[in-house]
């Protein structure tokens, strides 16, 4: 209910702030069994950490994950997974400037009028780094998915933006890179762009798309909790995102029928893939794709003009440790939320059908 | 679990196949005392029903709901409220062409992998029928929302799109023609496009926007259930969606956060309003906006290559009532699962400080 | 959260007031495929309708079910399940007695408090009459079960109580007689024991036991969802309840561990069974046994004083039809529930191991 | 779904083994704004902690809880709070003796069925050291309902059982002993009792009661999640128990209407309380009270016959550190559950009413 929980059979609950003591979280339902690859995990949050490359938030933060529960020798016993990762930065730091004024664009103002109350320490609850857990918890759900791949990649930052479709593009180019985008070419560019706007003092926006492969048919229920419903809900669940796609998105709105419709091969699988994976709500087995705006962040290093907690006009001053922008730490947390969708649906289809 | 139900502290259950006995639901949660209009109901039924002008199909179904529980006097009483509407169309038509065989890009597929049997009358649960519960459901969160305004049109139809920002529109336009598009001569254009559509025997998908006024500050959670993250549920859990945005969207991707961010007036509202009046996955008070594509209906009049139930090639004939283009009759379904969205976020708000 | 929906995969929602239009409810999550036999869904139903016997309330309802969806050719195909039954006595009867005034240990007062209004038509809302909806998806249930056994009976009626363990009982006997006591002379003695009560315009209490056989081991989530912790959810949510006991239950905390303990046979099975089917919350597949504790009904021939909405003290005239003694009916409510529980840990555990 | 949440507002999750690194939970839907009690909380803890008196348990474990998150300067936020326990007893202890054995009447047999696999440490997740979790979270609760007051008592070990019903009890007696009976007499017989049983390397069982005062009218949800539904829920879930009973309970299933209904004062109250606060679901503001029963401890000091995972007949040794009786300190565990039932239902009912 108060929005910190995701998943129904496979279910995870995040709490922390910032700068509090620890970031964590609870992961019930988890199948009992699986024997964990604890470095694929670890290895997950690494993408995700601050301060990995030049063009990223320089914040120092180890972001190592500690389990308490829910594992023995080694597997999962069917118990709930308790974690936690101590925040490093945690102390001290000078927050005067944003303490009673509210950055545009970010979440000070409404958390204050909702809640009364917030914990203005580098946003508090509002900060991506809650995202961390969410990556613990889909990196675990990757496991329990081992014939289901994930591949996000950045294909757009600003207005530079890859033109080709998925199929033509080569996923073991996306590590490679800091960017994480699978054409080399097209990822020196938007490095580039993105050390410039960093020299600004400015953030931009950008886009990952996300393919998964190997999904079995049937996962997602037809009506209100579709499959591309859910991973839409979890997509605009990550901080800075404003819009999804899936299949042929927005662009296929301009099609015709005649012209959208995927005619069928003999064996079920299509010849085309505009629905992207996709029908009625439930996966038919081919490749699931999809495109997830982020907005640039709101927190640049520039003097804003603003107002306080009394309604009076101050000027914000731009300082701290940010993204310049937010795809490329981006790319895990979209494949993470993806796995927390495809292994819900993925449970929950064994009940289904009757025997 | 198995998606029918929508809603946490407002919610609404729904049943019903295409051309089964009838269609309905039970909406939990409704607070009591509310006096309810049931002209305002039936009016949003009239709006999506099917026959409605010459654009639409020309199924034939009344779509009056009637109310079985929960309404005493004139008024909800806060038990549950019961409903159902009758298929006036239910009986024998001839279904052969469609029973053994999967149409492309429909759920016949994917239903029946995922189930074993489908009920193939016209769709069964995969209908668009199901929307008209929803419907009922919404017009009554409206009347519970009485200081929130929903205004959705339709801003696009195949290539023919709207080019003027929302507020520059006048939503008194948007009923007094059959597309439901604001701008009276892109509405005849669009009007003119479909029928020459129909004429083909083709579909053509399009959007439609939706702008929510008169919203509290608070509404929503911040992690997994932000305001715009259950939006784009809701939105995308309608049939035939591909893809949902808000605020500045998909374009939103290209700006730097000197331009996008909202500057704050004395009052807390904003100078802009890029982020389209959520913050942080809550309401900020301004107005929430949002686009919603959808693709061409799968059904179209002509004949497709298909397959059937044993992976033989087969002829799919085109033959049916179908719409041409689902976005005029999609305006009050938008609006519907806009309000369910708000409603149950406005309940849930009131838990939310201590006093 | 309202309250009117039990269970999780296999969900069961109802609707209705006891003199509204119907009553009726929508299962979710019944598993596609399985042929439902409707005779012994009507069968359930009779055995709770009113009018059946000389012992129970007078009151004329047929109390027929009619389905409207869910259902394809006899089978479920995995969509919700609709449903509806109709009140044959939902006209103008006379209630000016109680429209004003609040019956003694009956719901009228708080309903009131916590609504601001009520349906005073024969209890409304709080009238058992809703317990025919569960009676539907209990029987629904039963079948999705077809290898667990469900045997409720009476076993007390006011003081007269079965001394005998439920092993020693002959279930045969249970529909053998109107009271449904598996002891023929005990079933006797009810039955006159009921009709002095009848008599003396007075209400008694009773005790409905309750045993399940053919329990899969592995049932129940260990914490807060134990299999024994839903059941006693679900009984005590049945009108009138005000005890549940399960094992060894009130009289095993007066024992000591080294003679309530079960010693294992080399085949898991236990010697004895303290434990009444469950350990740790899961079902260890020996019997699941339990006791319901049912007060008098509340509403009595004789007139009682009391106070009406205006906190004047009134008398209340005893009228209308009632039943004496709820225990015969609440059997097949108390199997419906038992059903429903155990349903629904039967789905859920199929996603509880990795494979 | 897998069982470890309690509440849907005000929701409680909890991880964590016997032995593992920490217990722990997280707390989602606490109102922002509470200035918490830090040391009430931990007195809470230190009522139920190991080793707390010579009739418990000698394990020793501090019980200190750290909180993570969701308190900035001291006030809840809104935020989910994040807590845990470290485990002191969790290294190494010899558990050869119940590696390969199942214990009788504990949940090893049923946990290595359901998962395949256990953590045996201790009881791992099934001891009852869980419950520190919900002891905090209850405790926070209480700090919610300020105005709700919570006795919990010993009325029975074995076959001492306090005769007098509540309202004859002097509360502020039951800290005084380390029984925690209010009968000063009665808690000096038991506790000599208990070391007897303890001297014998047995266990007995007891029960405990509990009144809440100060409940608003108007509390519980009238159909399937009555308040006393979810109090049985709550209490039934705890380690142990056997059977619940509210108001009249078991012993209210002899009367007749006429002598159990509670007669209305013209303020609302009532002349009795038969009804134990609750009719129809919903508390009526009288004072809640209701009875749990609790079996004996199944670990007990002396040799049993057992069978090993194998199937083979073996001799379970009795040893280890256990409770002779537990019901001393589950009196804050029913306290916890009680407070985390109303706090659900109080926060949830300011959703009811219009206005």
């Amino acid at each position: 209910m108060a929005g910190n929980t995701y998943g129904t059979v496979f279910r995870i609950t995040t709490f922390g702030e910032s700068h509090g003591v620890a970031i964590g979280g609870v992961i019930d339902g988890c199948p009992a069994g699986i024997t964990l690859d604890f470095e694929a995990i670890q290895q997950e949050l690494n993408r995700r950490k601050p301060g990995q490359s030049a063009i990223v938030t320089q914040r120092k933060e180890p972001d190592t994950v500690a389990f308490y529960s829910g594992i023995f020798e080694g597997k999962t016993t069917g118990t709930p997974i308790g974690f936690a990762i101590k925040n490093a930065n945690q102390k001290s730091k000078d927050y005067s400037h944003i303490k009673n004024s509210f950055r545009p664009s970010h979440a000070d103002y409404t958390y204050t009028q909702k809640y009364g109350v917030r914990d203005y320490r580098g946003g508090g609850r509002s900060s991506a780094r809650e995202t961390a857990s969410r990556v613990v918890a889909g990196a675990i759900a990757k496991q329990v998915l081992k014939d289901i791949t994930f591949n996000a990649y950045v294909s757009a930052v600003g207005p530079l933006k890859i033109e080709k479709p998925y199929d033509q593009l080569d996923f073991a180019e996306i590590e490679k890179n800091d960017v994480r985008c699978p054409d080399p070419v097209m990822a020196q560019d938007m490095e580039t762009f993105i050390k410039q706007i960093r020299k600004d003092g400015d953030t931009v926006g950008g886009v990952v798309s996300c393919v998964i492969s190997g999904v079995p048919v049937g996962l997602g229920e037809p009506v209100f909790d579709k499959l591309h419903a859910e991973l839409g809900k979890a997509m605009l669940s990550i901080n800075a995102v404003k819009g999804f796609e899936y299949g042929s998105g927005f662009d296929g709105a301009q099609l015709r029928g005649s012209e959208h419709n995927d005619l069928f091969n003999t064996d079920g699988t299509t010849k085309t893939n505009l629905s992207g994976g996709i029908q009625g709500g439930i996966s038919n087995g081919m490749d699931i794709y999809f495109n997830v705006a982020f907005k640039p962040v709101a927190t640049i290093m520039q003097d804003q003009d603003t107002i306080n907690d009394k309604g009076e006009e101050v000027v914000m001053q731009g300082k701290g440790r940010h993204d310049p922008c937010v795809v490329p730490r981006a790319v895990p947390i979209v494949e993470a939320m993806a796995a927390l969708v495809l292994v819900d649906f993925y449970l929950l289809n064994k009940t289904i059908k009757y025997s």
